[in-house]
């Protein structure tokens, strides 16, 4: 065969808080490639990190941190409209804090993405895509940024010389323009696995993606993002993976 | 005299929350050699905490993280029965958060001290001191714990295979038996700077200090620590600094 | 029988957190008579206090103000060394938060009841128990306090004037003092709903408990509590809401 | 002039945290009629909320609950996309804690103003002024609300047949329009006390406030708004205070 295929599948982990728990993280750690670990501003208590982290590190798989605006009330869902300057600090906290949980795991974080409502706001709001860059290129420059193609964010780190790594999403649609499908609109979410990594496939080996509106779109993508968190994602993932799998296609963490 | 008498001094700093401002560590900045920074869990945001780290890199002041229980509304000075394994996850992510700051601004951790009501509880808890001194052995087993004489944190330290460093209160009044007299007592704090100062030599020339009760009593200190909030504390640090350069004591952060 | 028996069955509600789900409150607001209700402390987003409370107003339920440390983190089941007098301010800052979702549901709040490591605390530390006593006091003296019989908390009650209510636990062991089986001992917990609702039959009609030693102890109590966040909640307390109305006793809040 | 001309002097207290303090409450107590009190989410801890409200209540100052985003680290200055739904229950879970601060004191919340960035923001967001009245109406509809002139709050008030309370800020330009000219453009805030002073008694006469541009705008205002935590708060409020006894222009609350 000429060139091997692979792909990253990432999904959110370490998203339980004290006595809360929040998806199977050891499910789920036995079927991605790449774990997005909360870092304690929308999820993630200290303990529930270094379980998250030392999991990762057994079973091989990269951490990224998650980082997100101060919101545990809600779950780092909501835009804050967070100075630049203070959110590269933020950042840096979060960045920081689960270094040292990977640390004690003999692992390093691998990349950063941002999570939740600092994902959405970082597509086009150009001072915090620029704010969380910049604490990423200030504390380690080797590190990939993980985001969505055509992003303010993605665009920032390209502009400060970070690896930025598009993602495409397993079970969202996407309009004809290449954007997701709005979570409130028909289309939004796709539930049929079988599909999904059929899509997924396509993508993969074509670079497109039928949209919502029936037309091919051009989307080339280094990682594939499962959810982590809701009732049916292991067995989503799984699917993904025994059809990625069946279709030669490798996985493998982009980092 | 052959050989020089050197010793470090630390304060606390990076105590300051949001929009609350607490201490002046510009000032105290120039005073001290070591920094024991807050690292957010009973004060210091990220903005707060990259401020001193920043600082204290560009003033040569060794940065040292303050590690606390989780309880920004004590300020950290009320016990809270944490489970250790839960307390060693606690100290780790503080200690990684504040790493992240020192990074960036070209240094790192150099030392750990708990901060208020663990700082007190560690003096006994044996479970709470090893939880501690568990974090730093796991994280970093060349970080020196900062701790009082004779404590269970330093016990647990050398245990461990850390270096324990003994310190030394400038402004503390101590009972025969060498412990701190407790606050609410008489002869707990010295105002007199003078008083404290040509005390804290007599602790380096002589290994003694005068308890309330008359007697002298042994006490080694690689550290003298002064208070960073206090509405007198840079005037008394100040005149610390000034007194044991007068006496020919150098002074140089203990890592 | 000349005189009718009748007894509360209390459960903790109300403590899920933004995107944490905890318990089943909808299922078990038709089982219980008095909801312990969350008050943001240890549990319960602002939006889960009031669907909890709107809850149990349609369903005839009796809200009491489940207040505890502040500490998310930990739930609430790590003492916390505060001040008295700051614990008071906490007990009536909660009390008055849930009064307020009880008010535009058309409701009050009708008791309070200690929760987690507040309420151990309060067995034995007298002055949190004043403490807690001394908020509900100068709130509303006509509010009665729920709690362990024999505790310092139910004793500070009676002495400022307020309704002690002593409560039973239907799912843990009790000593021969009378005492709950510390969690981590044999017989801290039954599992058996028939047997748990056999002994709290017994409890209702003789006032005797058989103990882990096999003795009997007196246990007199006005409220039977059934934990409401484990994964066979619903299924215990429905079998004992069931055993008591086969028994003839009527179940009815204790206020 | 036949009638008497009156004014409400309000300001923001109960703003410190924890070890924390910001503003000096007991001198602002002597000096204005009205006091915004903190309810914990910007700032404000339990005990600092009833000192507050005991000192105003001892003053016979009227408490009026000053609510906020949750927002700690922010001071509530930061814009928080918080659901409608979810904000209403944010408000009432501030206006209930408030309120149980107040009934100790032998007094009651008298009116609601929201805190920073939720003041700006419900200017024009319509959805999140029509929340925070909601929260209002639920609880109380005799409770005013005070807001700025022209803003969605005030109309969504008045829409909901709440009483609607424009208020003037002493030390800030207006722009030709009656808006306030923002903080980062000259001419936003009035240092000189006088010239305040005098502005101020223009408005209460003649309903007109001249702008940074020169002309005249109406404004009208039943309240005075003077900051409580700037370093020049006290002597700024004793300054007005003095000028309106001076002018005749008594000071009462609007409540």
């Amino acid at each position: 065969m000429a060139s091997e295929r692979a792909l990253d599948l990432n999904a959110d982990l370490g998203e339980s808080f004290g006595q809360w728990t929040l998806g199977d993280d050891d499910a789920m750690l036995r079927l991605v490639t790449s774990a997005n670990v909360a870092c304690g501003f929308h999820a993630g208590d200290p303990s529930t990190l270094r379980r998250a982290t030392a999991g990762a590190a057994r079973s091989g798989v990269a951490v990224g941190a998650q980082v997100s605006y101060p919101d545990l009330g809600g779950f780092g869902r909501r835009f804050v409209d967070v100075e630049p300057a203070a959110l590269t600090d933020d950042v840096l906290y979060q960045l920081g804090a689960l270094e040292a949980m990977c640390r004690v795991a003999g692992d390093r974080v691998r990349y950063v993405k941002p999570h939740g409502a600092l994902y959405n706001a970082t597509r086009t709001h150009e001072a915090q895509a620029a704010a969380v860059v910049e604490a990423v290129r200030a504390y380690d420059p080797s590190l990939p940024v993980l985001g969505l193609p055509g992003s303010a964010l993605l665009a920032a780190a390209e502009s400060a010389g970070l690896r930025a790594v598009p993602e495409f999403f397993v079970d969202r649609g996407y309009t004809s323009e290449g954007a997701l499908v709005p979570r409130r609109e028909p289309g939004a979410l796709l539930d049929d696995a079988d599909e999904a990594t059929r899509r997924l496939i396509r993508m993969v080996d074509e670079g497109v993606v039928r949209s919502v509106d029936g037309t091919d779109v051009t989307v080339r993508a280094e990682s594939a993002c499962v959810h982590g968190d809701s009732p049916g994602a292991v067995a989503m993932a799984q699917a993904v993976r025994d059809g990625l799998g069946a279709a030669g296609i490798r996985l493998s963490a982009f980092v």
